[in-house]
């Protein structure tokens, strides 16, 4: 093993470069060495960063340049009943009680989160279920004119086979599920969407998009001018996510009896139906809003961090509906979560801390059906949702009611 | 200290509760026996989440129920030159020689960056300005019908400076700058917006909104309903964000020349405005999206992280719009952010390995004068953002081309 | 007079242009003219169109190349009670019995919002507010980069004095009322917005700006590109005019008592407010909409049409949010239309149809105060409005009702 | 006939309805008695809007209330060149050459198209293509929970054919093309799009959608709780149309060589480009806006007026993308209307001025093949936007260009 101290003086003295490191150690090493340069170079003090918990080897194919690791505290909510009276032959994914990782830094969001996860094991438990599912991703092609745009769009739909034939050459596990077009000027996109079983997919999506795009070039006028046109919609907000989905489409509600939300949340249906009407309706309407929930993507972001989810896509998981109705003696709340990304295999998920938290939620690797596992973890994420969203709502239930009351004082 | 192994077993007996280990045990034996406790009830085995290199202490005001740190990989960009030519009187906040860290499990995504920061450095360096800044807290009011509304919306803008005043008496840094009434019905929405200097600012404005709602109450015929009605719009895609900022709205910008864009990126500047025109404007125009640009969000999450920034805030961190125009013998690309919510103090910037990121920036604290630290932070992040952008569009470019040499051989 | 066989003749053998007639003609022979030139060259016989009832000159400021006129059926609603309890001196800019002109081809409408109008008069009448008002132009300027767009921003936040006396230099009515700058990378939009009394204001708001304008590009390195840089926005869908509103800002409202709903609208308060969520809240969500509300665009496009207001401008008039709840033993509904842009002065409001719709309401030529018609105006249509939503959740309701008494005779 | 004056006053006695007329007296009569009875109440006096050129029973399907008509100027614009140069078989639905009718009160909206057309003209004729087609409709059923939600849409998947059989018992031109199914909690919305053909066909696509909705609840757990659940979405601003379309897709382009755009238009290629970008593109994307356009609404409403269609469908019709683009010596101008509902049977079509409008563009009542007219007209709007795009781009680029020539004078 090279000496760090060594290495770094190298790069100071230009010998090497930063990302040459691996090249000349081992990883751990290079990371070593990188620090030193960077503390020399600076104010700081690397040494947190720097005492990560496994071999820098292992995030290899996670991330360059890598100087150690950020750690985020990480809070247990749960357990939580989901789909617990489906028995043995479940609808959904995910069943029995679930102990929800989440990794965060915004203090009480976890007891938040607790206290809607014990309230909805007192109403029964929450029900879950992916009812869409399927990776995107559309490249943009140019065409001479509207009249070969036309012409392009209407070989797509009479080759939508062919296409599905050329992308699965690409993947073993992968699955063209269609292909629409759609038409602006002289640019044409291809919104292809697949089943990527147990992966989040956007490499899979990705490769084998461009292998049918190629066929599109071979067999027509078009030519190709990027892989990812924007309409996939990857990483932004964007309504062609919350209104078809990417991802899992994913929803989760449950029912909580009168006298459970006056005795354990301190509040009435009433007010917190109207609370969220107000809020999470109207409030969102408007602010030409994409979501109309309360913070669904405190729940999605501190999920996503402790499984090696995406946390670029913490945007798309936002994109959430939270409805809450006084049905006669009971309070029904539901949130539904068009798009959200998610994968049990590939990207961060091999990490160390992160594959424990699949783990612990029983959701590690390729699931049985394959599908199965990403499935059961994006239901996961709709109960944490729906448990955050109850938590607060009922706090400003609360909080509004003791207002009130203070007001009768008067 | 209490025996973590025995902490578990009266837990599973129901003695005591998750959350309440803190009140038996110091905080580290507390995570101990919560993680022994879900490893004897699930498959999962916690040493890795079990090894985090901090006392649990620093992470009390950051979690609950914490049962470890998740780990995520961090590697360094740059050096990239931000300001630089401004000398001892910059107008930006940030100028000189920036490394930086960005925590990610998605492979490629720092080396991407990193080249799209040696682009910017062999151009001279970018330029970065905050354009406006201010965090918003928007409160819902009912009132009884449009009359009282519209009366209430006259009050309002007869006595902000009552409002200010109040609000006020709540921080010793944070200013009121302005109160913006919307009316939907017999729902009031009033959006406060604060300068919170270098703090994210989220807290503050919400208990000082919450004094100001009080003089609302006692002064008119309007109850609230909820501290925050959903047009703050906080962890939610929102047009209100993206059109009239949130946190600090973040410009970024460099010019290439021609010989840089060929030998450097393996394009044109054509092909990159091209690239930018039909995928980041109208693709994302055809997608219904508040996104403009190809994955400023990895940026923003990757900086985030890293620096202890609310990951779930990386919502409003992708409102942005990035261009490109070929003038000349040049090609001028920039990237804003409308909605950057960060801060150098409070929240996640405590923590070990956040706090070292932010000394690695030099931005940690308060700044000189304050907001200096919070800003600078803000165009460190847009500047990453614009590297990764040139970047990404540089290799769909690239592609392209070779692509298109491709088709030439046929 | 010339005679129109001839001139027809003559453009034929192309003498003469079709928009050179008016040069030898009166404005009656040349239409006269158009039409038998197109006559002869098309299977189309213009008699219908020829017929309109008025001079051709004066349409002579609303169009060109005239042929006739389009006739649209108009039909009447109400009296409808508007402000009727506020007495001598009502708050509100409309107080009485209107009856409300709507010009319209879909069979229905008319009745359904007359049977609104009964509704409301049978509860007491409806309540109307303008609560925000003001007409916005945004020009966007080139600067050279992101520092120069962060000057321009700082100049027009210390110059907005001197840019509303310039601007107001244009015209003796608008008064300039705020300008705030938008920075997206090297183009800067100043959004304008003026008080343009009883005028719609598009026409004094562009002049005005384009004064403005002009000190901005004498006294910084910015350049004027486009006088509308479509932040403004006219015509199209956004939601910055959802938000901040373009024109007025106008709501309504009305309590119906529960036999009222269960008498007159044959449904229930609670099925009404029922439908509202799911149709007008959670589907509009869904959609990725900026209008939540059935059918506000009916009864914006019929008063425009009447009225003489710009039809293109039933865009804008269609952001609008409906809200129902039930409150005790009343279903209270709003409608509020965020950017309704209309005048009582100027554009179509002089044609001798349009003029006479303005009579029946009261509220032609300018207001007492100025502004006052406009804002009255925008209050009846307000009311039209809520009194067609009205309907169509009552119609809706209704037959929700009998197939739910259908389901429990099964 | 009875004596209209003897009708107002017995009105004014409350011996009848104002919509009781029709009962006691031809229309003709009852829109007089109507006229008196408003003439008498208010200080209008209603000669214009009596003296409408056709018998008051044309007008029966189309207005309730009768008191006359609305007369709007028409102006015509062209003959302008649509796909002429595909000779005897074109691809396109409208083929030659046309004379564009609009209906307006905006002064010099006319003249402006006019002046894009012949430039059109000299650039060869316009291209135009509808690329989607398809009427939707998409009620909203209640569900007992999200399990149930998740079992109806496996039903509605497996059950397509049943639902299309059903639909179409109720018309003999539609025709079901699909059903797409949205979940939000226990809201299930189910997207029914048609092809019906020529007609407009709103109301063909809500009456076969109610049958089907009939099939569902009597085979499902699911109500229907509203036929429209606003996914469909019908005169609102909505991503969902903007995106998936609804009605035509329509999109038209044109390419125009350099010196046409400098000599006739004034400007240059980069110019006109600069200014689509840094408006349509950047100031719409700024303005959160689904309009990518600079007045696409302008010529959708004097179309849609001038020829029988809904006026309040011109929301819808706005949801338009403009590109600009130069190619070496050309530049390449399209626009993209996303949602454009027309039809040239039913509705307003019959009417005598908008029947002649129809018949100057050749395309009145129903096509050949079934669906031809309608999209024919498509393309004719669609041509007209382009050229009042063209127009407005070049006044803004060469006031631009006179504005940066003064500046070099300076």
């Amino acid at each position: 093993m090279t000496d760090p101290t060594e290495l770094a003086e190298r790069v100071r003295e230009g010998d090497l470069r930063l990302h040459e490191l691996e090249e000349h150690a081992d990883p751990d090493a290079a990371t070593a060495a990188r620090r030193e340069l960077l503390e020399s170079e600076t104010d700081a003090d690397l040494d947190a960063i720097g005492s990560y918990g496994f071999e820098a080897e292992r995030a290899d194919p996670n991330v360059e340049n890598m100087i150690g690791a950020a750690q985020v505290p990480v809070g247990i909510a749960g357990p939580v009943e989901i789909n617990a009276d489906e028995g043995d032959a479940p609808n959904g994914a995910a069943a029995g009680e679930f102990y929800l990782p989440i990794a965060t830094t915004e203090g009480a969001l976890v007891a938040s989160i607790n206290r809607g996860c014990s309230t909805i094991n007192a109403a029964g438990g929450a029900t879950a279920r992916v009812t869409k599912s399927g990776m995107t991703r559309a490249p943009v092609f140019r065409v001479g004119d509207v009249a070969e745009a036309a012409a392009l769009v209407e070989w797509v739909r009479e080759n939508e086979e062919r296409l599905a034939e050329r992308a699965e050459t690409t993947t073993s596990h992968g699955e063209l599920l269609g292909v629409t077009p759609y038409v602006v000027g002289d640019s044409v996109f291809l919104r292809f969407r697949y089943d990527t079983k147990d992966a989040m997919g956007m490499n899979m999506a990705t490769i084998a998009t461009g292998e049918a795009a190629e066929l599109v070039e071979e067999e027509t006028s078009a030519s190709l001018v990027a892989l990812s046109g924007n309409l996939c919609t990857d990483k932004k907000p964007a309504a062609v996510n919350a209104v078809e989905g990417r991802g899992r489409s994913v929803t989760a509600d449950v029912s909580l009896p009168r006298e459970l939300v006056e005795d354990r949340l301190h509040t009435t249906p009433e007010a917190m139906a109207e609370i969220n009407t107000r809020k999470n309706h109207v409030g969102s309407a408007k602010a030409g809003s994409l979501g109309f929930n309360a913070h669904v993507a405190n729940a999605v972001a501190g999920m996503f961090l402790a499984t090696g989810q995406d946390a670029a896509q913490v945007v798309e998981g936002s994109n959430a509906i939270t409805t809450a109705e006084v049905r006669g003696a009971e309070l029904y709340v539901s949130v539904s979560i068009a798009s959200l990304e998610v994968g049990t295999v590939g990207g961060g998920t091999k990490l160390p801390t992160q594959a424990e938290a699949l783990d612990l939620l029983g959701v590690r690797g390729g699931g049985d059906p394959p599908g199965a596992n990403a499935d059961a973890l994006a239901e996961c994420i709709a109960v944490c949702a729906l448990a955050g969203e109850l938590s607060l709502l009922a706090a400003l239930g609360s909080r509004h009611l003791s207002s009130a009351h203070a007001d009768l004082g008067r």
